[in-house]
């Protein structure tokens, strides 16, 4: 039985395994059998594809839900975390996907719960399967990660995905750097040079681009003018190289992080990070159940 | 694969060959095997009857179902109905049942979605499977549709089962009458007569009674009148001939449309409705994915 | 087909076959098979552990769960709980789990309804799946109900639990007390005489503490305060008989009932009631189907 909490305390073997083993589950369409297993998703935020291609996950490997909606659960008589997961465990829960706005929620869990915890974003802090989608879309891109040029741009500051996979790509040999407006720079992050699209966009593999998250933080810049200053425009995306490629972990706001035209454009995978979400999910699981 | 999206582009012979299937679903208790096939409901708007009458058919059929809530959804981020789709077909969800407050939300949807998209009620458009039920519902009483004398009554103008019942009832040559407060006339419905309940009750063969839909708009009569006034009261009721039957789509507003003690009355088909609505859904379930 | 309601109208007998079926299939891992039957649980008051129980029992014994939401159905609309109970059956639900807020809402279903309907809990009325579950944490301990010292401590007046349970423990012939506040006596609790924990700790067999149920009513009592006064502390624990359990039937208020450190004390059932709580549970769902 493992937990998967964060790509910090696994080695880069495991995490390659992870990311091999998502791309064999996608070619075969053959997925580890976990029927007769039990399993929750606990989110205590809005999600919709993450939490669906959770579920998606779950039941091609056969496993039962428990479905738990925040909302109408003893969460509103004032219960704890501990002590929901503890009561749907003692019910015949065998495995908790987790998302929390408190960071690390997972830290009084662990040492007290006997059965797999499975991070699904933390606070500001990680979003591992995100992280390993993203693995698994740039992997069976380019076959490797080392020496790519990778540009993560837009919101850095209030981005998990920004943390996880800025920290896990460099750990593979990639040369980071970062496209952030001044008010968005987290000068906790060192593990790449800060720039701007102009600069590096016609040098990069990749662009990854975030979400504005307007819901977190009172907006910083003018929308309109966000996508012509910051953002992937048509004119900016023509200067790419043919093999390169452009990701983003949605839900998107058109035409401020990207122009809506480029969705879709051949060079966009984001609908393929969303495909690719769920086989990294079955990895997963098959994870901390088989492993 | 097919989209079922209206009554208005379909031949009056498809729509027989579904009423038949439906009926013949309903006789056999022998359903199309759908297992395997992953399907998500949509409904922006509340809803009992019809969305748990498609999940009824989605498992009678063996489907897998991706449960969606509007409510917890990124629809509450800014997410569009078109990403929310294509996010859910891209982690493998291969047919969507959707309920929405826009008139016509599916034209935006049909050309970009390649999986067969169901209209379970669009704004104050179309409500197809409704009207299928009804058909199912009227022709396993008569067995057919011809010279019936159907009388719709009450809330006309806001109601998207009168528009279409009343558009495909004409088609298949029932004379089309229209039982309606003054106030809620709707100019644009010229498909049948406009009188009074009192007017034509011995005559009809079927009294489709509306809902008011008073959460659609201001209340424009006493509620304690309405009743005596416009609505099926127990004396109107005592002149209908002994071979018709009485409709209601439900919700209902007791004694309001409707005398409650004629709910369960014999010649009541609405709890037979709700179960043919059902067989109904299992017949455009089979329709979209075999035809 | 039997309904489940109260233990008010079931003989003695039949209750202790519920109690040895649940451990039979608690010691036994196997369970009847409902497959085939459709289900619905209608939740009108938050829970977490009562409604996840029923849908594991309900999994377990192989039935398909038709997910009901109050929040998005049509009750919004003013529908009645007869009118919404009548229409899921309509559509095949075979079998309804209930939680009101009204008491005895059963009665106005039970006469028109001909499916099993399970109380789940009814206003401040029953919960008697609840004190089922207690019944059988509680013969699992000690083989016996006759001449057990049993205390239930706290707020009476307001609990479901309190009311079931000690009625069928009396009959039973177990030797009943009640350790509460004096604004939370409730004069029609005849069953037991009225003490203080610090009293009768060191003699009984069983702390059933209650749950301050503060979203049911104003708070009377100062929360730091009740703890010591009344709540089963660390102190008070250590002069139990090393046979006596502690019960709670959760969601429990963290160093108010009770010390935190207790939750989880060798001497604690609480976690242990939960677990019972599936298999107490399945016991009813056969015998509603099977009996």
């Amino acid at each position: 039985m493992n937990h998967f909490i964060s790509f910090e305390t696994l080695d880069l073997e495991l995490i390659r395994d992870l990311v091999d083993d998502a791309i064999s589950f996608k070619r075969k369409k053959a997925f580890p059998n976990l029927s007769n297993h039990y399993i929750s998703n606990l989110f205590f935020e809005n999600s919709t594809r993450t939490k669906l291609s959770f579920e998606m996950a779950e039941k091609k490997t056969g496993m039962e839900i428990i479905y738990f909606d925040a909302e109408s659960s003893s969460i509103k008589k004032g219960e704890t975390l501990y002590d929901t997961v503890k009561t749907l465990n003692s019910i015949g829960v065998e495995c908790f996907v987790i998302r929390h706005t408190q960071d690390r929620f997972y830290e009084e869990l662990i040492p007290r719960i006997n059965v797999p915890i499975i991070n699904a974003g933390d606070g500001c802090g990680d979003h591992p399967t995100q992280s390993l989608l993203d693995l698994v879309t740039i992997y069976e891109e380019f076959g490797t990660f080392k020496d790519l040029n990778i540009v993560i741009a837009g919101d850095i500051v209030h981005s998990r995905v920004a943390h996880s996979d800025a920290k896990i790509l460099k750990r593979f040999g990639a040369n980071i750097s970062f496209a952030t407006p001044e008010f968005w720079r987290d000068s906790s992050m060192t593990m790449g040079t800060y720039t701007t699209l102009d600069k590096v966009v016609s040098d990069v593999d990749v662009i990854m681009l975030l979400r504005n998250q307007n819901e977190r933080h009172a907006q910083q810049y003018d929308e309109n003018d966000f996508l012509s200053q910051y953002g992937l425009t048509t004119e900016r995306a023509a200067k790419m190289k043919p093999s390169a490629i452009i990701m983003h972990p949605a839900p998107i706001n058109r035409n401020v992080e990207i122009d809506e035209t480029l969705i879709e454009a051949p060079q966009s995978r984001i609908f393929t990070q969303m495909s690719n979400g769920v086989f990294a999910r079955i990895a997963v699981l098959n994870y901390v159940f088989n492993s």
